[in-house]
């Protein structure tokens, strides 16, 4: 197993798993060690699943991919297509043609949108968490062109602190966060283009605020969107799990029954809920998962499966 | 000190704050003693404050004012002119007269839309605390006729678990709250009719949907509208600022600076923040208070102060 | 899969997996029927796992054994020997010499302590959650008689609400528990019994207190104790690893390094810690466990493993 | 108001109380300024109150003595008369005769203990919280001679994150805090010196255990002692209030009843209880307090309160 850069000062103090985190270690004394090409190329390494910040993957990726190297990046760093909503992220190429060419041929890791183009990636962009749960919730409805665009949707999502890294900082204070609720990044989340991109939106076409939940883990996102024409909860529901059919990490509640974030908290699945007024055109979506499982890890894991031609739910059940 | 029949049965053995509360102790053995009409005669009672439930409060206000008690009832019972509204409570008039009569002069307790009607008020009926910080935050800017409500207002409200009253339930028992994040209500909470008539609304022009927080106390109200006509921060900060101009407890922050719940719970204040999208017609309300204050408890010591002649401030700063 | 008649009311509503935990639900429509004896026969019952009330235990167990199915029971009933211990509980047996016969034959599940026995016995009585964290950590040291038992140990213990059961109480009430910490049964928990009897101690030798701690789940216990003749830490950690080679669920740090409730929630182990004070007698030793699976559930499967010959890991890694 | 150097170069943005704490700014603009010696001779100042890391006391302390300045100091540089003790402290003394001039008028700010010394101080060592919540609960039954000290007392303490302290770091991100229990500083806390030198304990006779809750403010401190003589749960609620006549900051509840975080939080009482084994012998003191309050900033004050000659309750109830 290897840490990035930014944590080999600690390594030399707590090399193992169990030492850095003792609630993995079932199995004893897995080295922990720097990040090396040298030791990536003495293992013949296949595929590399970086988890480094965005500016330190947008550098490795390149060089990973000349070696030969597939790559699960889950960083921001490969997920935008288009260069403005790209900007949103500080880093700067070194080689701007090669980094575009890297770009180009970048999937976005959703394995319910993407599913064949994931298994022949040599690089998966693994979406944001935030993203995620948004997409997942709008894109059967859109494919279906169901939604009165001209309404605008609104995303009101809430998210535990592990989404906002493990850096300690006045935001990610024990103080700061508990007993309290925060809105930030209104009108400026960088996962904004990323619906954009994959819901194939303009700006004015919706709106996300991203909110910082006392919990460790956990998103909920409440989408408000008006359909066109009416229609019935169970009609709706329909719609998204036939959309869904195959896809094993998505689960649909049946018509005006919400997910809460306990019921996704320490899976890799997201739970769908609909919710109609009675004129059946407002509709609220309810979208759950876990940030760090099918918002980042769990769903690192679920293209893994998809590169690798594996059962796409292995070890994720 | 009165407590309601409800909890009657516990007052043999804990019939103390001292014992009851241990946190408010400070004066030692205040007496708590059941409810009795009696009682108030004795001790020839002008005012009466009920914490009740919805029922209780409407079969009890109209023998309070009968007996020359103006009365500030803490529940649902009064608030809702509208009898389609008020349907949304589980109570009866036994006196359907009487209780129509009683209606028709109960004011509903804002201190900041309604502080001359609340002085001379017989009956104050204390807001709901979703319905204070949502109008708080939308009064200035539908007074200033600035929003465009073919789009629709959309609330989407968060509130710690003392909203939800005291009794166990499984909803409130720590298993379920805690680590979570859940909608409810969607479409159907009591709170809307308060706004619509306080906004003055049609029901398809805001939607407002709660959730309930894993902390014992504060909303946070997240209100998101288009104005018709661009604007900036500045300017819309303005307005709200010069419609509370005298009210001790709105405070309005500068244009892009967010309230969070910390900020207000332990006080009688309402926090408002303003976020404009560059185009100047996206527009984000934040809106903060203690759902026990000024969402309940301090707004009726305001509303105290202001039947009483007293400064409206008294015992709240 | 079964549940207890007191939860038979809800069934109606609610039959399937899905429906009753959303979160344990990725294999789809799990039914969950009424407990019925014929049920049980139909099928062929080998083994029972009760997770029931303490009296309905202790009235069912006996039913069967005669049955022929061995039993693995979750509740208190059958955990103690000592008549006066158990009567910490409230049953009362129909058939007192039939009650008798089975607790004669009840084994305590600690796999650690009793592995031989729990892999033939026909009833298992699962340890408590506090009594396991308790007993895990001293009973290395009591079977070496380290300890110097004149001084006395003193047990003082921290458990998340989940120990509480899941029936909302006021006690359980989010609004009792967060931001609060509790001691409560001082001098008089009924785990108290199971420590006295599996560490073969006197009342006046342990003192338990247990704390109900603001968090779902997890067992913090820190102990105190007095060594009989100076050691130092890595001596006393070898003794104790001595003790648990070869079981797979006891981790003992090195010394000076204490675990954290964080370390074990959501795995089946127990980890163990040991500070020793310059005098080399003052011990604190820290035992960590989660309380719904080595304190409950995950023991039971445990003893599962062990009764039906299978490894003792299986499905708990 | 003043603020520290440590926290000057922030000041240039936020340089009002309502942007650095807006919970706190319920009247307007009140301005934070630099520390600086000058602004106080301009001022006049009488009395200075320091909130200072250690070192950062240790210095200024003598510099204002010199001035003529009375001084509150909040940190636990001028706490501790011995030496030994005082070097759990990383502080140097540039004047150290100084110092000891200034160490040996110092006096320990605990009201119940030192009220007339206190009111004529002119530096008043503001006591640590865990050492308050001990020293309370123990002075009575020491100063009776009741306790048999053979045995040792055992003091198992939990504190909220926010004495920790505001400086974000690993240990109180919220990751690592929330859902979890962790103890530190076994043996070696730095508040071990002040039990020892206010209770007039030899090092042997106590143990002092810390432990890190997940919940912002409060202290429980669990304490085990054994009496030299049988005694009634009555009596020994009768010595500890007839020690605390006249003080109005220290409650003691009747025997068998617990104080719980919960009673203090947001007040500057400490709560004590005490629960009796029916040996008559074995004794457990349970002692509440708000670390923010009695534990530091509400002390200070009720000392501000005696050394100005005022009611030593001013401010604070």
């Amino acid at each position: 197993m290897f840490l990035g850069r930014a944590d080999a000062p600690d390594l030399q103090r707590r090399s193992t798993l169990a030492n850095l985190h003792p609630q993995l270690a079932v199995n004893g004394q897995i080295e922990i060690l720097p990040f090396a090409w040298e030791r990536l190329e003495d293992e013949a390494t296949d595929l590399l699943i970086l988890a480094t910040p965005h500016h330190e993957s947008r550098a490795w990726v390149p060089k990973a991919i000349e070696r030969g190297i597939r790559v699960i990046d889950l960083s921001g760093a490969w997920r935008l297509n288009n260069a403005l909503n790209r900007s949103a992220y500080d880093f700067e190429d070194e080689d701007v043609e090669l980094a575009a060419t890297v770009q180009a041929e970048a999937v976005y890791g959703s394995p319910e949108l993407h599913k064949d183009a994931i298994s022949k990636a040599r690089l998966v962009a693994n979406p944001g968490c935030y993203a995620t749960s948004v997409i997942l919730a709008l894109a059967p409805l859109l494919k279906s062109k169901l939604i009165d665009l001209q309404q605008g949707i609104t995303c009101d999502a809430k998210s535990g602190v592990s989404g906002a890294g493990k850096t300690p900082s006045p935001g990610t204070h024990f103080m700061h966060v508990a007993d309290n609720l925060s809105a930030y990044s209104v009108f400026g989340h960088r996962h904004t283009g990323e619906l954009l991109e994959q819901l194939n939106l303009a700006e004015t076409q919706i709106q996300f605020t991203p909110h910082l939940l006392p919990i460790p883990r956990g998103i909920l996102s409440t989408i408000y969107l008006k359909l066109s024409h009416p229609m019935d909860g169970d009609a709706i529901v329909n719609i998204i799990r036939e959309f869904y059919r195959g896809c094993p990490f998505v689960r649909v509640r049946e018509s005006g029954m919400l997910p809460q974030i306990q019921h996704v908290v320490g899976s890799n699945f997201c739970h769908l809920g609909v919710a109609v007024h009675i004129d059946g055109q407002r509709v609220v979506l309810v979208s759950c998962l876990d940030n760090l499982l099918k918002g980042a890890a769990g769903q690192a894991i679920q293209n893994l499966n998809l590169m690798c031609g594996w059962d796409e739910s292995e070890g994720l059940l």
